[in-house]
């Protein structure tokens, strides 16, 4: 697997756009993106847990229920969230409009949005900028580019990647794009990631491609019921890579022969490396953030312990606060750790820093080792950091990514609106 | 029931104290107090739920067991925490050093201690100082104050209550002093807090008064299992009221007469004020914090959805943030309300913000209201600050409280320990 540039435009068949609609009044961005394939798709996706969910969540679910899609619109600038009826008739517009434009049915489409939350959306911004959006629809990074400045906020960073890699001989890519830079917790901004792939799998298969990799990547950095009112990860795969049919388990189990199951871990691995290489870029780019921290732990008695235990210290306010300020304060790393509800014996617990700058341990069996607090300055001052985190429980392991909790976040977060 | 002054002083037979003995290096703040009746006393107390317990914690949880005591010794600068066995024995030795000191058994002492995780405690500091420190007890404002400033970490402001109230004709007074001044969310700082009663109570019914209490005022503001390694509260109540002694309705039910229930009400009622004033106090303290925040939610179906609703916004950092930034934004209340797990109806949901300069409804029926904004910055911009949330799903209500998300959190957290 190697990666390669274009982004969402990197598989075949796929071309994106961006324009400027006017929902971002104070700023001359990009504000409307659409990516498209010219041929119909296997579709899959993930959306928010959050009980309030933006009129784009409702009616994209609605519209990937049959697992096929051709298009997704959407718009940064306004949530379309807490907005009513109004909203959802809004999303549904939006949704008629893009295929209008293409005379395909409205329910091949995905709507996206992202901004301030209870603000009625201008669709009618949409409806008159579609056509222009159209037209800016290019098969190549510029129409990635396009695409991705229109869905990007607060972001300050440009968040793509696309890895070509073998299915049976034949070449097949992944491309994808995502926009969100939250603080990621406790309440992460809208996190909106878009990917595509020219291989040819049934929807099922690229369900559980999907749901396997978001749980190992982006759901460690924005855990379960945590997330915003319009977070939403759509995948499209339109088969133009000519590969063998890729199915999952299920069917083998079914007996079909159609299929040969290294396939689909061969495309699982590649959504994997595509969605986690997103998830770090997202931690990095976290609002206010210089650093990105990586939480391994290691030894852990289960899994889902492992989770928990990274999660709770990668979300840590202390912690990123203590990053920040490149302060080796461990105990805060075991304090998050305990009350984390994961079983764990703190007096079998070890904890280290690490990055380019080196290694340290801080604390062993629960305890303060004597450790060089210049050294672990040095390490803590890099933009990478990592807290390692080893038990004594078993063989189960997790990584959590977060960022550094600055004065920034709390600028950007002070006046959002404003 | 008035409130008069003298914090932990002004129940009869209790003495406090507090000196400087060096734990605090860098400074020149008293870091060790005590608290001392001159009686045997009823007592109880809640503990963190954190798995990581401070030495301090372990010891004086086995010391309650009996239900009784005589002192509490404090140290702040040091957490004892993450210290291993030879944590356990500095604690125990702390214990020892003040039984001695007064003839009394260790097991009526109870141990706190507060500040940086995984240090060493240097408790011969805590034994060279312990007569200076019982030579500074004294049963006035003074005593409690030097006890209260021996207490204080990052805290700005003292934080300490007394209340007098009759029972049965006589006059049965209430005192405490509390330190805390986490961002309590998500990763509260050590609270410890110390109250003293000169109440005839028995142990059984000051626990469960304590318990109600907590549950109404600190666990508003410090989610159970999300506390620091030493969070702790004691009660002693040395019965020098002469009141009729207290019971609880349990012994009512076992048909005991000594006992007019209205008594253990009227007790219930004035720990309530005593928790709910200080947990206001340490709200408005929180690290950096320049508001005191209040979520009131009501209509809620039941106690519990209106507890994780009032909780989850009161800790969200992107409501937080607006709050300190006098942003209207009542779109992240929804969202935190959303990811709270609990169960209501978006769509029946309304917001208002209230403070001194009144009050403006925001959200109707989970959408927007057209509203001032210039009005609602206003009232953002007060010092006190209320989030009132109404549900239209049954009778329940609770309150939770917090602090605006500011820089100076930050800085304060970025380099605790240096």
């Amino acid at each position: 697997m190697t990666e390669i540039t274009g982004g969402v435009c990197a598989p075949k068949g796929f071309m994106a756009g961006g324009v400027r609609c006017g929902i971002k009044p104070s700023s001359q961005k990009k504000d409307l993106a659409m990516i498209f394939s010219r041929n119909p798709c296997s579709a899959a996706a993930m959306f928010t847990k959050n009980k309030v969910k933006a009129a784009s969540v409702q009616v994209s679910q609605e519209n990937l229920a049959e697992g096929s899609l051709r298009l997704i619109i959407a718009n940064s600038g306004n949530a379309n969230a807490c907005t009513g009826q109004e909203g959802m008739s809004a999303a549904k517009r939006m949704a008629q409009a893009a295929a209008d434009a293409f005379l395909i049915r409205p329910s091949e489409v995905a709507v996206a949005s992202t901004g301030v939350i209870g603000v009625k959306l201008p669709v009618e911004l949409i409806e008159k900028n579609v056509q222009a959006l159209k037209s800016s629809l290019k098969d190549d990074a510029q129409g990635n580019a396009d695409a991705l400045e229109a869905i990007m906020t607060t972001d300050t960073r440009k968040k793509e990647i696309a890895v070509e890699f073998d299915i049976g001989k034949k070449p097949v890519r992944i491309g994808a794009i995502t926009k969100g830079s939250g603080m990621i917790h406790p309440n992460m901004a809208t996190m909106l990631t878009f990917i595509t792939t020219d291989a040819a799998i049934i929807p099922s298969a690229l369900d559980l491609s999907l749901r396997r990799a978001v749980k190992k990547s982006f759901n460690c950095l924005t855990v379960d019921g945590d997330t915003s009112t319009n977070d939403m990860v759509v995948v499209m795969a339109n088969g133009e890579a000519g590969n063998k049919l890729i199915m999952n388990e299920t069917l083998v189990n079914e007996g079909s022969t159609a299929i040969t199951d290294e396939d689909f871990e061969t495309f699982c691995a590649a959504m994997d490396h595509v969605c986690i290489a997103l998830t770090k870029m997202m931690a990095r780019d976290g609002e206010g953030a210089t650093k990105l921290v990586t939480v391994n732990v290691t030894g852990a008695s289960c899994e889902e312990a492992a989770e928990k235990l990274s999660k709770s210290v990668a979300k840590s306010s202390l912690v990123k606060a203590a990053c920040f300020g490149a302060d080796a304060n461990w105990g805060r790393v075991l304090c998050a750790m305990g009350y984390s509800q994961a079983e764990f014996n703190p007096l079998r617990t070890g904890v280290s820093f690490k990055s380019g700058k080196g290694e340290i341990e801080v604390c062993k069996e629960g305890q303060t080792v004597n450790f060089c607090e210049e050294k672990a300055k040095e390490i803590l001052s890099q933009e990478e950091i990592e807290i390692l985190i080893t038990l004594d429980e078993g063989n189960a392991k997790a990584s959590a990514w977060g960022c550094d909790l600055t004065y920034d976040y709390v600028k950007i977060n002070g006046d959002y609106r404003s």
